[in-house]
């Protein structure tokens, strides 16, 4: 069967549910990054997984390449396809399926966002508190591990799927885990496939963890002198035991924009900003024992409030940092980085990437999830500037390099898709050979997410 | 090469440290479960990792069978050696290598046990927490994704392994994962690692996440008039974000058998034992609204005190308690049970297997890491009673095959090894054939613990 004729059977199933329109290719070409366009050759809106398994089923008689597809707001071109082939878009499977209280579990389909889910669940008094920022599907942020600003307190996707539904390239539905807690029964197969990028298997179905929506939430912020001061502070924060829900940096460029941005008048410095969650004692102690932390490395006045209005204002500030980054340059476009080193050297690491921003010209205020060691520098193109896009991977390729150096990762939390792929052999040395090794066996004819994430023949 | 040349090879060598001698086969072959002796054709007492290539490389030649060994505590035969090859034993490579006290990690060869991390841990205030009970290798505890009475807080290996050093079938070290705390850069090879049984790569090095040593500990035990009510205070308890740091439940066959070992005085009722990691104003709420919880489900005073004296002696009960039900019975032998389901069907699996033990006649005290969903058994075996075995075998597999039906697992924290292999293929259908898919890849001549974990060839 050639390809036409696979997109003809497709068509024959799926009817209206296989797109071949310019508009859908060219939005399922493209990302929220700065790769050209690779569409595929069409897109599928499956509504069941056993869909799912018929369109990978297709594909792989005729070898067409199958690549998910959640939200698109992949920062690295997970979900371009660089070889054509199908585009399984899960938008249509977004049902939540299965609510479990007692054992603080839920089920969904993987089209499901995060805001979603957190809506659905709002009466039962549990959260999914996993945040990566933009409104994602929890199917990618599993394929892509996902995190954000709650990881240091609630852990990345790597913790909190605990199991899923896939269909693999040959066809083959599995499900990995089970619903106990935890589990000494043989490989991990939940947590090789989160991660994957889609090039494993496709996820048609997730069980997620949840946590209680804490009963009190204090959050705070706190200006320092230096990044140094700041990181400092962290880290005798985690060494303490102090737990806390999120711990973010901002340096000083960032505040300067949010000040431009939202009228707020932070002193032009690195801040960190807190949240703590517990109960209504237990928050106001952390945030007074943050405080003293905090005035141990210098810092002002660590301001901190338990009302819900002060939190959100500073959240929504914190989430908006993108677009306040975007705004503040009109007609630039963005090139996010993003590393991950040891606490210990995070301020070396923030220091030494400051010094090369300033010295390229391109403003790059920088944000950091702090309390795992994980920051982005948020690079400012000018489509004017034929140079700016070089300069700015070449920022980006120090960074990564950088981070390696320190015992790092070339992706903290918005994974290798496109953009990382050249720092997978050093990342990684013979490890590298063994995810290909892994991938061949499970995918021999590399039908799924094919040029991603292993090393590609010559 | 023949096998005899392959170990004249290893002995050139390794000289002394490759041992042939009858006592060193039979220790090695035998492991603290019900399994018949199944002894090694050497035993290997590597210092490096170096040492441990030449050796894989050796035996993979001539196809000898390579398995791991650390402190011989596994309950399932898992470093037995059904088909004779070398024993790798790690308890020379028994190195902490390097502690970092600002990134909350250390570096540890596989044959450190966590009695001896902690103690080398202790003038950092840090602890390593996972506490499987017995004094097990971090090796072996990796290996078999181990956790104990604090995975409830601090998670299991799974959680606690932030990277590795592994050599593979073929000969090759890889190290997985990176010094940062999270990464989303590629296939997450330490948890495919970790949990493998020695069935993939020998482990060399591991990279261990560490906690705070607790400011604040207070523990204490409660009575309850049922399991149910008991597995109801958990629930409501984990649900409310009450952070307990261990919450066991002993059966009241348990509770009798401590009061006849130790002369305490607790009623013959099922009973919770919790412990809670803070500040001493949290830990003292904390117990104290456990105890409003328990309250709400009938039960009586909740005593709990924040002296270590009264901590230890709570919590070696427990840790004895393994011995206390052997010393309840003298010269009889105990086969350990160990399902896990979900939290919600904790009570029903509970009450089930009790009536199960009762209607066997044979001695099963019932003890659980409840909030997880994880529970064991201790069924005594008269060895002059022939059917005891027999029995104890039909209960274990009725308890498995309960702990399937409610959506659990065969195995909490115990492993697979011998004993839990005919429940693979139930527990994870078609995922059992991916596993051996990928064993077949990285490890196509059946080098690394052959017999054990994936699908076996007919």
């Amino acid at each position: 069967m050639t390809a036409p004729q696979t997109l003809d059977a497709l068509a024959s199933f799926l009817g209206q549910r296989l797109s071949r329109s310019k508009s859908d290719l060219d939005l399922h070409g493209r990302s929220e990054s700065h790769f050209p366009p690779m569409p595929p050759d069409a897109v599928a809106y499956p509504d069941t997984t056993e869909e799912v398994q018929r369109i990978v089923t297709l594909c792989a008689e005729a070898r067409v390449p199958v690549i998910g597809w959640g939200t698109g707001t992949s920062l690295e071109g997970h979900a371009q396809a660089p070889r054509g082939g199908v585009c399984v878009d899960f938008s249509r499977m977004n049902k939540v399926l299965e609510i479990r209280p007692a054992d603080l579990d839920v089920t969904v389909q993987p089209g499901v966002t995060r805001e979603q889910l957190n809506r659905e669940l709002r009466a039962t008094g549990l959260m999914f508190p996993v945040d990566p920022g933009a409104n994602a599907s929890l199917g990618g942020m599993a394929a892509t591990r996902a995190s954000g600003t709650t990881a240091v307190r609630y852990g990345t996707m790597r913790d909190n799927v605990l199991g899923l539904q896939a269909v693999l390239a040959d066809g083959q539905v599995v499900r990995t885990g089970s619903r106990a807690r935890k589990s000494s029964a043989g490989y991990d197969l939940t947590a090789l496939l989160v991660g994957s990028e889609g090039t494993l298997g496709l996820m048609t179905e997730l069980t997620l963890r949840l946590h209680g929506i804490p009963e009190a939430v204090s959050a705070g912020v706190c200006a320092f002198a230096s990044v140094e001061d700041a990181v400092n502070a962290v880290i005798d924060t985690v060494q303490m035991g102090l737990q806390v829900a999120r711990i973010e940096l901002v340096d000083a460029a960032t505040a300067r924009i949010f000040n431009g941005y939202a009228g707020t008048g932070f002193p032009e410095q690195p801040h960190l900003m807190l949240e703590f969650h517990g109960s209504p004692e237990s928050v106001a102690q952390d945030a007074a024992r943050f405080g003293e932390i905090a005035a141990d490395h210098g810092a002002g006045t660590f301001e901190w409030s338990a009302q819900e209005e002060d939190r959100r204002a500073l959240w929504t500030m914190r989430h908006n940092a993108h677009y306040a980054v975007l705004a503040s340059r009109p007609g630039h476009r963005a090139l996010v980085t993003d590393i991950c080193v040891p606490v210990s050297r995070l301020a070396e690491a923030i220091g030494a990437t400051q010094a090369d921003i300033a010295q390229s010209g391109l403003p790059g205020p920088i944000l950091g999830h702090v309390g795992d060691g994980n920051f982005h520098a948020i690079l400012l193109i000018d489509p004017a500037k034929s140079q700016d896009q070089e300069t700015a991977e070449a920022l980006s390729h120090r960074m990564v390099e950088r981070a390696l150096d320190l015992g790092g990762t070339a992706t903290g939390e918005h994974g290798i898709g496109l953009g990382k792929m050249r720092y997978m052999a050093r990342e990684h040395g013979p490890g590298w050979e063994v995810m290909g090794t892994i991938k061949r066996a499970l995918d021999p004819h590399d039908i799924l997410n094919p040029g991603k994430l292993v090393p590609q023949p010559d």
